[in-house]
């Protein structure tokens, strides 16, 4: 089933207490086109500037089954570029600088044979953008959305709008409590579904796992254990992806997504994240096998059973 | 199998966001023997003062597998008394005071007929008192000990003769860090495995669930979720008794505890945490039912499902 993505295209800067790397390949929507495409073709829409130049280009098109043709190159435009730093314990990161680029004009155009999308994920941006998004796919059954803490914010009531329109929200803990003003990450998922649309919501705790709500139930997900994080940069995207590929490609014809079917697809994002953070941008993605990806599911299995 | 545990009694006064309790009945041993009691007989050694009066005692032998005979109760002693205050976020909490009463004093005595326990649990204390137990108890083939921050910092050198004795430690995230200098749980718990004695350790995250590393591998597990937190105090105590309780349990004639053996245990203590968690002192604990905890464990395994 058809999986489409928008969302962001960035060069990124690193800094984390081991090591630093300088203009590498990132983005909400390049972590989760990867993630996503060991399960189902992705569509990508996307803007970049003059500055993407080919070798960045060619990383994506390594992933086969991603489909570039909704990626924008403005000529005379600059590419959205983010500097951070993480620190000793990876849970906090600090903004060395942002500049916003094409992310600062009109959003990307959504390629036409891409209309009869079913499956959307709205990577993290502006709920007006996002919205504007779901409105040009009008086939789509299942659309799920992503958002931060800064437009939860700044842009309050757009979100509210996207929020009604939307199958499920990922958000981390803190922007669940942010959203709803409730801590526990269960009560504060009830509260939007209840009030504000989704039918379910994902809570990201970081190196500790998930919860997922859902109006059918709850589910519990501990994280896979890595040992040798090296850059945590796309973890929540590439999860997100993971997640969002098994869907479509379970859902290839039954469109009725359960509260089971997304709780196994959380599991195939856990493995999918916990990969991309073994190495800076894609690379450890880029060199993942459907197999590796398998055989680590099966570990997991194992080693989270209760 | 007979399980012995050692450990304090405690009387509490408990201010939370929401409730303030005073002079409940507390400590480590209660919880973890209150615990432990759906699963098997619990033999307590423990010491009290004469304010531990006849309500106290009486909710202890409400636990009718509880075996009190070593609750050594002191004239002209005073019962280890603590005061705690619960901020918003649970995860952090502050002592208001501490009387040590009869933990000033020699440690308690273990009664003859326990000499032949088999199953042994160390609850939090001096390290030194923690070894002296388990020389008198020479039958024991299994034994797990708790610690804390005081004892790593205050007592390192007995600590590391205790690990040396002991098959398994449990601690949470900040002590596996602080006796480590790691701060991945798994690398800590690793090296503690490496370096220091124990066989397995596992590594409390308090609403995050657990890490569980053994020299055969390890396990991940969420923390049931639990909506309506009342009192956190006693959740790690009761977890451990839950786990060693199942584990007694489980292996009345085969003496080998392997990795899926704990792991199944550690999800059983998960579940009597999660009951311990939603009253003050045993209010919840005293009142639950084996089938209210099969039932629950039932459903855990339902939504933790990866």
């Amino acid at each position: 089933m058809p999986l489409v993505v928008t969302g962001t295209i960035g060069i990124d800067t690193i800094e984390t207490p081991f090591d630093k790397r300088e203009e590498i390949l990132g983005g909400s929507c390049v972590y989760f086109a990867a993630a996503a495409s060991f399960f189902t073709p992705v569509r990508l829409v996307a803007a970049a500037g003059e500055d993407f130049h080919d070798d960045y280009q060619a990383i994506l098109r390594g992933f086969d089954t991603i489909d570039v043709a909704g990626l924008e190159l403005r000529t005379g435009s600059k590419t959205f570029a983010w500097g951070g730093k993480y620190f000793d314990d990876w849970n906090q990161r600090e903004t060395l600088f942002t500049e916003l680029g094409v992310l600062g004009e009109h959003p990307p155009k959504i390629p036409e044979q891409y209309a009869d999308s079913r499956f959307v994920f709205l990577a993290n941006s502006h709920p007006s953008v996002q919205r504007e998004m779901l409105k040009a796919l009008p086939e789509r059954v299942f659309s799920v959305a992503d958002t931060m803490n800064f437009w939860i914010e700044s842009a309050r009531d757009e979100l509210g709008k996207l929020m009604e329109e939307i199958d499920g929200l990922i958000i981390n803990d803190e922007e669940a409590h942010l959203l709803t003003g409730v801590r526990n990450p269960i009560t504060a998922a009830k509260k939007i579904i209840a009030e504000m649309g989704p039918m379910f919501v994902v809570v990201k705790k970081g190196a500790h796992g998930c919860v997922l709500v859902h109006d059918e139930g709850v589910a519990v997900l501990p994280a896979f254990p890595v040992e040798e994080v090296v850059d945590p940069t796309g973890a929540g995207d590439s999860f997100a992806g993971g997640m969002m590929g098994y869907l479509a490609a379970s859902h290839a014809k039954d469109m009725n997504v359960s509260l089971a079917s997304i709780q196994q697809a959380l599991a195939h994002g856990t493995i999918i994240a916990s990969f991309a953070i073994e190495s800076f941008s894609l690379d450890r993605l880029a060199s993942l096998t459907k197999e590796e990806v398998a055989k680590r599911y099966e570990y997991f299995q194992e080693i989270a059973k209760v």
